[in-house]
Order: C-alpha cells, then structure tokens, then sequence
C-alpha cells in the first residue's frame, strides 16, 4: 500500500485509520499534530519562556526538536532545556552526553541539575541502602527540582514529552488504584495554580503515540538506540502499557478513546477537585501535605 | 485460617480483605452488604411495588431470594418476578423450569413473556439468518420487554442482579469506547427520567463480586449447576473480565477500586448528561434516537 498523499514507498501505517505514510508525508502529519494541540490548547503564548525537560530518550529529543521549529515562526518566544542528573552509571552519563551534543546543535540553552548537589546523593548511592521501588523516589526528586528550577529560571511553562500512551497508562492507573483526584491534573496542559507556586506543565506530543514518535525520532535519525533506565521497572504501568496494546491491536482505536473520554470528563474533574495545596514547612514548595515527599525522602534517605 | 468471627471452618476467603468466613457468617455477611447498599441508595421505597428480572442464574436467584426476605421486614411493599423468553432450545427451556419451580417455592409471582410473541420470533429462529452479534439484537429486545411490561405491570422499580465485576467490566467498555454519557445511566440506581418514560432499575448485588454470589447461591443450594447461554461469546466484556480478574489477583482490590472511583465521578456525570430522550416514532418507547433500536430490528429481522 502506498502513501495515501504521494503514492510513494510508505514507512509507517498508522494504527489508528490504517492510512499509510510515506517519510516526507509522515514527517507532515506529525507536526500538523504537534501544532495543532499546541494551538487548540494554547499551550505556548506570547512572551513565553519555555523549559523543556529533556532526558535523552525518544520523547523528549523529538519534542525539543519540535518546539525549537516552532518558535522560530512565532516572535518573542523564548526556549531553554533543562535535565537531570540523577547519577545513574552507564545510563545517565551516557545520555547527558547526547543531550549535550543536541542541545549545541539545536542552539538551545541547556542547564543541567544533580540529586548529588540538590540533596547530597546520587540515585545510585541511595539505591545502595534504600530497599523501596526506585521510581517513586526518583520521581519525587526529579519533579521536586523541576518545578523549583522551573521557578527560578523564569520558566513560564515546562514541557514534557508525554505521550498518548502515558498518558492513557496514567488514567487507567488512577482509575484502578482510586485516584481520580489526580486524574484532574492530567491534560494536554495543566496549571490549576498560580504561576509563582507551580509552572504550568504543557504536553505538546499528547495526542501521539509511543510508535509514532519512535518513528519520528529514527527517521529523523535523532537516535540510533532507545536506551532504558536500569532501574525502570515499573511493574504496574507495564502490565497496564500491555493491556492497553492488546486491546488496540485487537479494537484499533481503543488508546484514542480512553483519551477521549478522559477528555470529556476532565472539565467536571477540574471543576470539582479545585486542587488547593499546602507548602511544605520546611522548603516552602508547595504540596499537598505539611511536608512534602521530597523534604521527607531526604531525610530518611540522606541524612537519615 | 479459621472464620474470622466464630473460628468455624472457613468456605470462603474474601478477595478483598482477605479475611475467612465459614457458611453462616459469610451469609450474614453477604446479606448485610446487600441490605447497605438497599438503604443507603434507596433502593426500595415505602409501597414499592418491585419486579425482578429473573434468568435463572445465580445473579438474579440470589436476587430474587434476598429481596424476598428483606420485604417481609418491610410493610407495603410488593415483590414480582419477570423472565424472558428469548427462545433458545436446550437452554432457555431449561432455566424456565427452574424459575417457575423457584418462584413457586418462593410465592412470588411470576409473568413470562417470549420474543416469539412479542415480536415474532424466537432467537435461534432470528439467529437462522442474522449474520451479526446474537447478543446486541437479544439485549435490545430484552431491555424492550423488560421497560414495556414493568410499566404495565405497574412496577415502580426494576431489580437487576447485575454484580460488582460486570458493573465494572460495562465502566471499562464505555471508557474503551468513548461511549461516556453511556456511563453516566450506571450506578447502584439509575432513572434520571419520570417513572412514566422508563421504570428505575435498581442492582442490590452491586458491591457483590461474582465469585461471591457464585459461592452464595451454590452454598445456598439454588443450583448445581451453572448454565451458560450458548450464544454469549461477548468477546470484549469476556476480554475485559480476565484483565480486570488479573489486575484484581495480582493488586487485591481493584475492583473496587474502579467501582469507587466511577461512584466519585458519577454524580459529576449524572449532572453534565441529562439524558433527555426521544420517544420512538414507531412503538412511543423512550429512546435516544427517531427510531428505536427495537423497531429496526423488528423491521429488518421479524418483517423484511
């Protein structure tokens, strides 16, 4: 079957309409998408000053990519990336440097934040005595630095490269595990507060799938291979991830339409958990709680 | 691991809490929820005049069985049983003597009504031409009969004994199928219209797990044996049921997990979906569309 635009040899056939496309025309549906949840949501406003929160792997290269292509058609639009430094050796290191590298080619400006230097260890050094899952402490580390560099960055918003896929994994999850009210800070862009306690999250790939940006990001030859993290075992979310693919293979459509009835509900959800924090007593940061994960993580882990 | 209560050999152990009951208490037990969720709900009001909607199976047995009891406690309140009589040698004819016996033991009345009368044919007479899923033309004609006659028959609610699992497996399908507003007539009771359009029905079975009922009617004693239409080959709900009974063995809970936070978002639902209705131009029944579902089946499949 050939391109459905240019009859030319196809590269991808999309899972959802089984349409095929060609390189070129590939490259031209997946921006359209890009831009088009960009405006529908207006995720990027005038004067904005955008971080990108970039970790190496497939997502957040192609998003980078992306947002520095636009915003070369819009004026007054700043754009910045921001990684982490979790200290995870023969992983870590290895895309810190690649990210480097992509950074200077795309002209962006790159700032770099360690677990090290923030709270005094590396991931691995944690992991030595911590017994725990290694994803709940780091993502409360990684988002913890984020929104306080985010802050005093002048972020204006923090874009992620969230995808159709975990973000329809992250719905079934709060589902199944009795979190709705979490649901309600999910989205294509999300900032229920004030801008000076919380920078609004933006999800650009949102309406794309995991498949499609692999593609997009080997074509693009951004990569040549998709390196995991060591510690990435998140169980729950890969039986998730597997049902959710079963289901799509067997009913084409069914990621779709997860998202899109989250999509009806999110305004009800919104409205209803109106999402008012506390701040932490010792970092001020604001949480839900008199203190926050982070603060309480530090002092169990590392200086204990 | 002994009853939790009366150190008496335990029958069953409950998935949830994973406390053991033996035969007496797991009945207490069993009918305790089923009265909660009758009071707490409002399920059955002063001069109620319930009828329930029997198949013969374990479900609606248990149903029946148990509002039968709770009316005795009550003053004014009537108790009817209705079948269906889809048509369907070796199976249906089976189950109808069950119930008739069931139903004479219990003094309930009970009124029988065929698809054969009602609209013509029996299922496995439609079912000799029809190419397509028996299960989507035998449930719109049942849900016909079922809202026609509960309103001749003066009903003022209609008992069904869906359970936990299909409540949560029918949460799931309409998530999977952008099929929301579908959810939003789910729910312990459910009839947003006037009582004149379309009876309330009402599930007392609702926080029930099949493998509760299962355990309940077969240690009852209500059947040996438990028959299967040999139509249901509903593929997508049977899908759903091993994914959420997988979820369920490997994190307990989930179930009910999904069954509370649907019941978190429900009222949002209930508000945002009126669920206004049509009434059909053929037959005068209320439904979503100029034509019922009913009425085209009839026209294409009865009278082509």
């Amino acid at each position: 079957m050939a391109c459905k635009n240019c009859e030319t040899k196809p590269v991808i056939i999309l899972p959802n309409s089984a349409v095929s496309h060609c390189k070129q025309c590939f490259f031209k549906y997946f921006e359209k998408k890009v831009n088009k949840v960009i405006n529908q949501y207006k995720l990027i406003e005038e004067e904005d000053h955008i971080g990108v929160a970039v970790s190496g792997g497939k997502d957040s290269t192609t998003l980078l990519y992306l947002l520095n292509k636009h915003i070369k058609k819009r004026r007054g639009i700043k754009l910045s990336a921001i990684a982490i430094d979790e200290g995870i050796q023969g992983y870590r290191d290895k895309s810190l440097d690649f990210i480097k590298k992509f950074c200077k080619e795309q002209e962006v400006d790159l700032k770099i934040f360690s677990y090290e230097k923030e709270f005094g260890k590396s991931l691995d050094n944690i992991m030595k005595t911590f017994k725990g899952v290694p994803c709940s402490v780091c993502g409360v580390f990684r988002r913890n630095i984020l929104n306080k560099k985010a802050k005093e960055l002048n972020f204006t918003k923090l874009a992620t490269g969230h995808n159709l896929d975990d973000e329809a994994q992250t719905i079934l999850m709060n589902y199944f595990r009795r979190n709705i009210k979490a649901s309600s800070r999910l989205g294509p862009i999300t900032g229920v507060l004030k801008t000076r306690d919380f920078v609004k999250r933006i999800k650009p790939l949102y309406f794309l799938t995991e498949k499609e940006i692999a593609t997009y990001a080997f074509l693009k030859g951004f990569m040549d291979e998709f390196n995991e993290c060591p510690y990435s075992k998140d169980s729950y979310r890969n039986r998730l991830r597997e049902v959710i693919n079963d289901f799509d293979n067997k009913y084409p459509g069914t990621k779709y339409n997860i998202i899109y009835s989250f999509l009806e509900i999110l305004p009800l959800l919104k409205s209803e958990y109106k999402n008012e924090l506390n701040y932490c007593k010792t970092c001020g940061e604001p949480c839900s709680r008199p203190k926050c994960k982070s603060c309480e993580y530090v002092e169990t882990l590392i200086k204990p």
